[in-house]
């Protein structure tokens, strides 16, 4: 019934899985009751329109007749759906075949019953047959079997194919090759600048160049995602290519990014606008419980999406992101940042990481009069103290909202000192020592300013009572992004008022 | 492609809802291309599968072809898909039929050659042939003479039956009947007490009595919500009933609620565990967004969820529905702050609202010596102030953290003054004056202690620099409730160490 199962099963037909086999415990109960009162398509026919073989078992308890699905599931080239018939609570002698059977615990009399009808003892009370057993310990000296051979045949590959065989080796232990974050783009400054989301597509292939275990795609945005990797196929019916199509099929983009994640040998992505990671939450959510490195890449990142307006303007999402335990979100504020960005994400292996980039070019900043951009590794670091002496005060950012901090900075340091911090990844940033933290925001600086093109939400940690933050706790608007952010009061301008103001007040 | 949309489409089949009509714009392109490349599936069996009648229209440019088709889908019992094969961006010269007709604006050119193949002028460039227009104005008249002939009908229907047409208009113009919040549930001090899912059971039965136009379900999950409306039937394919079967579909289930809210006449709602938000989040941000007064009740709302574990257990879902601009978020902390939260969720008829209820039992507070429950209206109050004089603390808490302040602040208050505040909705308390606020809170007493079952993310606004939050900010574990509660430190004991300890601090 889920949507996501909808998702997954047409893609998975579109592409011809044919080793995907689904066992459909088709026991006609849910939780509210029979599936009748909410289920009643054809679901046999619905998998047969994606694209799948079909095969129905009439008795779940008819284990050679599984067996036999299983065998003709496997000998085609489709993915298969194996629908058995069963009945939950089997054996339960008032409670089988009902929805008590799904969601409460049997109790004594149900169960005694059951075995009772099987002919079993009720003691032990978890009784296993020594028949189960002998039948369940044959796997012990089959798989050792199994591995045996398996061992076999890798070291003959690997006699013949030394190379390969470490490649294999390297990959499935989820080692990344010497070297693969050396030699990345390196950003001219540049006034004008670039959007976030091409410094990405720049990145993400020259990693992909290093690494042929990055494999993704884009939930039918790779034009504006800009995460084509260039010279290598669509991954297709051939399964060759690196370049997937998962289709406006977000959710399930997740869920695959998951799988690959889990299965090792990938560094797996999936990419499309910030606004719709709604869509893909529950399976971000299992990939931070779960410590699973998948990479979502995530554009339009604010209000700078401009005309699509509120619809497509993420405003919660940063926040939403970073209320994931154990997910990192990385917002670069320019191209060197969304290199070191992409580097922190490939680098977390047993993490998530959301990449959030921009629609709208952002100024390149100038690295020789600025800290180097690798400051985003810790997180959140000094870009630059300007003006004479201890600051009077912090600006700090994230993303595209950095060159407003940048400019509001270099009015206000006419009179005063500043520092501006650049803040990509609150996570990261908890994780330093405390020092480092003080380092960057010095608790006896209390006039702090914060900006960012979202809700306030969790701000107020990082500028204290004392400070103030520029955020946008409502929905945006439709017009071109510059009229946006004027009209929503996010400018440099904006910036350097605030700041001004915070500074007077306390002078 | 979007499961949400298979979500629907499988219960609008299954309720048999025959007046609903799709129109597939089947223009073969998406935005990376042809749909070949993702989406192959039999579109038009699947909808079969569904129970819905399938009807094709080989030119999207044939008029009478597709007049026809909606006739037929109109004369039909089931919903119907119009599967209309069309070419995208039609007539443009290089552009028809491709993704670029999608994603681009076309251009001078493009447009140019289109209207020179249609035989059109130049300019003016927005041009409507007069023909078009006079066609289009016929509407006018058209709609004129329909609403004058509706109007006699129902003029007519007001004559014979003048209470049920007051109803009629009462409903439809979103107005709620006089004393509908009245005499509702009012639950005595119990120190055992209930889950909130129970109490909002019964708050929510006795409300359907008063609000016929209160209309909803769970997704497959009414035995545990509790939000089975007694005495009424499902809505089922005589679309009587006010208990809808959604199904284990979270996000259809948030759109159907959204769209009876568009409706109007409704006051619609849905249930599912508070984990399961994530699933729904598009649909309920797109209610914050079009100011419609869905609500979601979301039980199961902590670690309190005990044994299912961290997949099941809500961390980060509070913050990031407080995330959501004018999304109303109510956690309440016993059985009179539920029947609260039930009327502010109702008596905001332009919002949405989320009410997070307990699978676990919460003492309900001794109302003789608390504050009253209605002040979860302005969102945070004053339960009562503990011991002598000035307060020297203040703790706050939502939902099933209440009970452990006031146990700690009974036991603080032996040598100190506590003032305990209820703080079950952020955005309510935002909205009363800085007054009101200050009253709760006043900023001369700094030491704060807030405590949430999730995370702290937000928190600090309200605790200060010199708060303290206990809060949880990794994933769950899977124990009893009480043990949970219990190994992660959230228990009146260590609420009351944290306090004692920030009292001495600064002693």
């Amino acid at each position: 019934m889920e949507g996501v199962a909808s998702e997954a099963a047409s893609l998975a037909g579109h592409l011809q899985l044919g080793k995907l086999i689904y066992l459909y415990d088709d026991n006609n109960i849910s939780i509210e009751g029979s599936t009748e009162i909410a289920f009643t398509e054809d679901r046999g026919k619905r998998f047969e329109a994606y694209g799948w073989q079909v095969l129905y078992v009439a008795d779940g308890q008819d284990v050679a007749a599984i067996d036999r699905a299983i065998s003709e599931a496997q000998s085609d080239a489709r993915p298969s759906l194996i629908v058995v018939r069963t009945v939950i609570g089997y054996g339960l002698p008032t409670r089988a075949g009902t929805a008590k059977a799904h969601g409460e615990p049997p109790g004594d009399t149900e169960l005694n019953g059951a075995k009772e009808a099987l002919g079993w003892p009720l003691e032990p009370r978890f009784y296993i047959p020594d028949e189960v057993l002998a039948f369940y310990r044959q796997a012990v000296d089959e798989g050792a079997a199994r591995e045996a051979e398996w061992q076999t045949r890798f070291d003959a590959y690997r006699a013949a194919h030394p190379d390969l065989a470490a490649e294999l080796a390297r990959r499935m232990a989820g080692e990344l090759p010497t070297g693969w974050d050396k030699g990345l783009p390196d950003f001219p400054a540049d006034i004008k600048g670039t959007a976030t989301r091409n410094s990405s597509g720049k990145v993400l292939n020259a990693l992909a160049a290093r690494l042929p275990e990055l494999f993704g795609g884009s939930a039918d945005l790779a034009p504006s995602t800009k995460t084509w990797i260039d010279n290598d196929p669509s991954f297709d019916l051939d399964h060759t290519g690196r370049n997937v199509h998962f289709g406006v099929r977000e959710h399930a983009m997740g869920a695959i990014v998951n799988g690959l994640a889990y299965y090792g040998g990938f560094v797996p992505f999936g990419a499309t606008f910030l606004v719709f990671s709604d869509y893909m939450r529950p399976a971000i959510r299992l990939a931070a419980l779960s410590h699973l490195g998948s990479i979502s890449v995530f554009t339009h990142d604010s209000i700078g999406v401009g005309e699509d307006g509120p619809t497509h303007q993420p405003i919660e999402h940063l926040a939403a992101l970073r209320a994931i335990p154990n997910l990192l979100v990385l917002r670069p504020a320019d191209a060197n940042e969304t290199r070191e960005a992409w580097i922190a994400a490939i680098a977390h292996r047993d993490r998530p990481s959301a990449l959030a980039l921009t629609r709208q070019s952002l100024p390149t900043l100038d690295r020789s009069v600025m800290a180097s951009a690798d400051g985003l590794r810790r997180g959140a670091y000094v870009l630059a103290d300007l003006g004479q002496g201890r600051p009077e005060i912090i600006l700090m950012a994230s993303g595209s909202e950095v060159s407003l901090i940048v400019e509001a900075g270099q009015r206000l340091a006419e009179h005063h000192s500043v520092r501006l911090v650049s803040f990509p990844s609150w996570e990261l940033f908890e994780e330093q020592d405390e020092a480092y933290r003080a380092e960057v925001l010095p608790p006896e600086i209390t006039r702090r300013v914060a900006v960012e093109a979202g809700v306030a939400q969790g701000w107020r940690r990082w500028v204290g009572d004392a400070g103030r933050v520029l955020a946008l706790d409502h929905f945006g608007a439709s017009a071109p992004a510059e009229t946006v952010f004027e009209q929503l009061g996010l400018t440099a301008g904006h910036v350097f008022a605030t700041a001004e103001a915070l500074l007077n007040d306390r002078a």
